[in-house]
């Protein structure tokens, strides 16, 4: 049996990432239906909506079955409007702020773009952490290493870079990243630079044959993508990380959001939400 | 009046991300309040929700007023233990799951982790567009510009490499960007490499004594920096932009997320949501 289709859209007056980010979280825990979406961001006007309402009655005519909307508009009058769609409506005001207002015995601020809007000063340090971050990517610069709050150890392409752009770019934490070469490899020691940063480094491994199709993409063919290389590189990481007690995951069924989150709590790390 | 404090804790038996980003949309429009957060991951068994129970009690107790938990645990023996806490609970699935039930005639999978969780493929295509972005930086290559998704172009320092780095990590878009020098503002025209790509250009500015004072910490005392030279540039780029209908933002008052989000309405790319 076919999956069934059922169309989705996420509203927002700002930029949608929360109806999107809960939406999501709610739709993947449904099997067999294959859920198509679209998100409607900025839609901060009565006209905007009464669009997005069109939008939407229109697929449910074609469609047969209703769409479900999740929706975080903070504007009464735009939700008012996007309520009257042929949907299932979800708002994530509508549902919790009732609750949230009794508890703290105030009322809510309406305001539109503060959970993902700007904010100069938390710009300005999640830009620095980036720039931190590609200064320090692949153990390219060891100038302010000092100022690392993790450094990310690991053979060549088990994820060291996009762990520390997204602990950068999503919590403003300073990662650098130091690649452990084969010479580190054969004589068990920490690369020299690392050594007085020890209490920082955390470690990454990955499968062997998933990190030998990795640098086949690469080097084809190359001693460097072979299974005999991986596996060694792996089997004496692993040793490293053991002997220099140097805390480690294995990536290789983790999202980088999952690895990012083991190695904030491993080392500590207080966690800003951008 | 000081602010009255108040804990928030956010549980989730996998990277609590869902949890801090529905907490957060609803917190940020409550003024006058200290929210101190905490986030719990991993939370997937009795025992770790007992020691989290344990921690929010006392809490409760230290502060004389019970703290805020925003919980996204799919196990319920699990969920039963964090609602025993002294605190206002709200879990996502508890919440929505019931309605969506109902409307999809299913019943959901009490799964963890698929939101934000591994998938090879998904994976796969961030790291791509990661690495797409990286090499493609600053003009770095041109070498695959054609398999561009989009061209940001922008005078030095205006945001192009968050904007691209965000686009890339988190929503899979292959983002190129390119930099306007002072000699491609004087002559008016679209540097060489771009002529081929000018529909899937967008540029940025800022504003001048903000790119000032952002330049001011690169180099200086430095023409580059000066408030003349940063207006100079600006005027020429909006004029650029305006020349060959180069879709265009101000990122002065916007976060990278609502860049992106522009980007991407814009130049209608799909989103996807890792």
């Amino acid at each position: 049996m076919p999956d069934t289709r059922r169309r989705v859209f996420f509203v927002s007056d700002r930029t949608g990432i929360t109806a999107e980010t809960l939406g999501n979280s709610l739709l993947t825990q449904f099997d067999g239906v294959d859920f198509q979406s679209l998100t409607f961001p900025f839609v901060n006007t009565d006209d905007k909506a009464n669009s997005v309402v069109a939008y939407i009655d229109h697929a449910a005519r074609e469609d047969g079955v209703r769409p479900i909307v999740f929706s975080t508009t903070v504007t009464d009058s735009v939700r008012q409007k996007l309520k009257q769609a042929n949907a299932l409506f979800m708002d994530l005001f509508d549902t919790f702020i009732p609750t949230v207002e009794e508890e703290l015995q105030l009322s809510w601020a309406h305001a539109s773009g503060r959970a993902h809007g700007p904010s100069t000063k938390r710009y300005a340090s999640r830009i620095d952490a980036m720039n931190f971050a590609l200064e320090h990517d692949d153990g390219q610069s060891l100038r302010k290493l000092d100022k690392a709050d993790v450094v990310l150890i690991a053979p060549s392409r088990c994820g060291k870079t996009p762990t520390s752009l997204y602990l950068a770019l999503q919590h403003g934490v300073f990662a650098a990243n130091y690649p452990l070469t084969e010479e580190d490899l054969e004589t068990g020691q920490l690369p020299k630079p690392l050594k007085d940063q020890q209490h920082k480094l955390y470690g990454l491994i990955t499968d062997a044959t998933r990190l030998s199709q990795i640098r086949e993409e690469r080097r084809p063919g190359s001693k460097y993508a072979s299974i005999q290389q991986t596996s060694y590189e792996l089997r004496q990481a692993t040793k490293l990380y053991k002997k220099f007690s140097v805390p480690y995951s294995d990536s290789t069924n983790m999202s980088v959001e999952e690895i990012a989150t083991m190695v904030m709590q491993e080392k500590n790390l207080r966690r800003h939400s951008f």
